[in-house]
């Protein structure tokens, strides 16, 4: 990445202190870049695929809520290469107004995911009311310009600074070992000799077996099978795209041959991209 | 099914002219039920769980937007068995307060689903703003208690009748083979000559080639993949369970043979239900 010229513009979905900011953080460290915000995840696709930003950070999976099955179709269908991989550890705080009491808040505001996270916390609180917002650091947001004793936000501790709230209870989500996995997009693919993680999108012959077929090409191949996830066809019902991670290097002789037998078996096969993965 | 005495108690999440609603009409056409209708999908699975009902009618995947990934997490954690698949074809249509008008509409509810599985309709009546409600048919009951004529909702003809709306603009979804499968669930398994899909969750042993060898038992035993969803394990980053759904009936030879032989693979193995697959 250049650190020196022109800033490269890089783009994430919510507003600062939102965890794909702390991935766009994370990942772009101090590199030159130029940080845009936008409201929906397709938006921050359609602004990769027209040039507004060089790269953009979508997460694609939460590690107790399952793959943000949204990202996936917007990916191909913005035609957007991965070519970097970042993982968040997410840490939820119930955050309010400063002097607010935990007994005073009747209304939290935070995106589905992040109630869905602290359940059993929330167990303890039956007069807490949950009420859906666009995303969680949004809801800080919400909570900072009112200013109010009885409303609070969940989400991360970088929030909380960012919008002057105070942190009424810290660790509220039920799993502490929680992750969410974004992916760095770009229009273009990158080729990288370092790279040890391929994701490829698949499509596959309507035939029994043609699934476990495509796996033993890549088990005799000797590449781990590290995720799947299927997402449907449009207008063919119960048909499915299935979005697979392997590990390996494009330019490995295995991953030539595995590629190249696959085909026996697919409809349609793209590489999304071959890139670092994040070993957290 | 009983069709004299007790009425049988059956539930599903949302309000009548939901497409749950419909399924359950569907499903238990002219049985004698009585029909309950719950806030939340955890509170149907809950319901199953303790009683109160005897079936719970659950949305498990759409053919346009995928599997609808909470439901699958709810079966596992209430210990829910399925007895039997419905599926519902989805026709959106906007609708308003009769003598509305398509242009003095500026205000849409519906499910965030109804909104995507829409895109193209919207694009074109870029004034409509999309807010997003707890369902389609909620939307619906909304728009009929406000009676104005800039209000509108995104759901199915059955719900403009229940709610007295008018259709605006019929059949609005982009893809018109559009269907939501469901599972009609009970809190014990039901065993049935007739079942010919057999519904499972399995949990990997953490080795390569895992899901390639699990796999390969029903292939070579003659069973054929129809479903596969990956969910995550809680606590266990980026180790999933695995809901896959086979034909067959748990009394066929060959099926015995398959669940005798995966245990190889699997850490966990449980049978969430063998009944009549719904073949529209």
């Amino acid at each position: 990445m250049a650190t020196k010229g022109t800033p490269v513009p890089v783009g994430y979905q919510g507003v600062e202190g939102a965890y794909s900011y702390l991935a766009v953080k994370k990942y772009f460290n101090n590199a030159n870049v130029t940080i845009h915000n936008f409201t929906l995840f397709e938006d921050v696709a359609k602004a990769v695929q027209d040039g507004t930003i060089k790269y953009g950070v979508l997460p694609i999976e939460n590690s107790s809520t399952g793959g943000i099955t949204e990202v996936y179709d917007l990916i191909r269908r913005y035609g957007c290469y991965i070519v970097g991989e970042q993982c968040v550890k997410v840490e939820h705080n119930l955050m309010a107004w400063p002097g607010s009491k935990l007994d005073d808040i009747t209304e939290v505001y935070s995106h589905p995911q992040g109630f869905s996270q602290c359940r059993p916390f929330f167990r303890q609180y039956p007069h807490m009311q949950q009420i859906p917002y666009f995303n969680t650091a949004k809801g800080a947001e919400l909570v900072s310009k009112q200013k109010t004793n009885y409303m609070a936000a969940v989400t991360s501790k970088e929030a909380a600074d960012i919008y002057g709230l105070e942190i009424l209870a810290a660790g509220i989500n039920a799993n502490t070992n929680n992750y969410t996995r974004f992916f760095v997009v770009a229009a273009e693919p990158v080729k990288s000799k370092e790279a040890d993680k391929i994701t490829m999108v698949v499509s596959l012959k309507h035939e029994p077996g043609s699934l476990y077929r495509l796996l033993g090409y890549f088990a005799t191949c000797g590449l781990n099978l590290l995720n799947i996830e299927s997402r449907p066809i449009e207008g063919k019902s119960w048909e499915y795209f299935f979005h697979i991670d392997v590990s390996g290097n494009l330019n490995d002789r295995e991953v030539k041959k595995a590629l190249r037998e696959i085909k026996q078996e697919t409809i349609e096969c793209k590489i999304l991209g071959n890139y670092v993965s994040d070993k957290t």
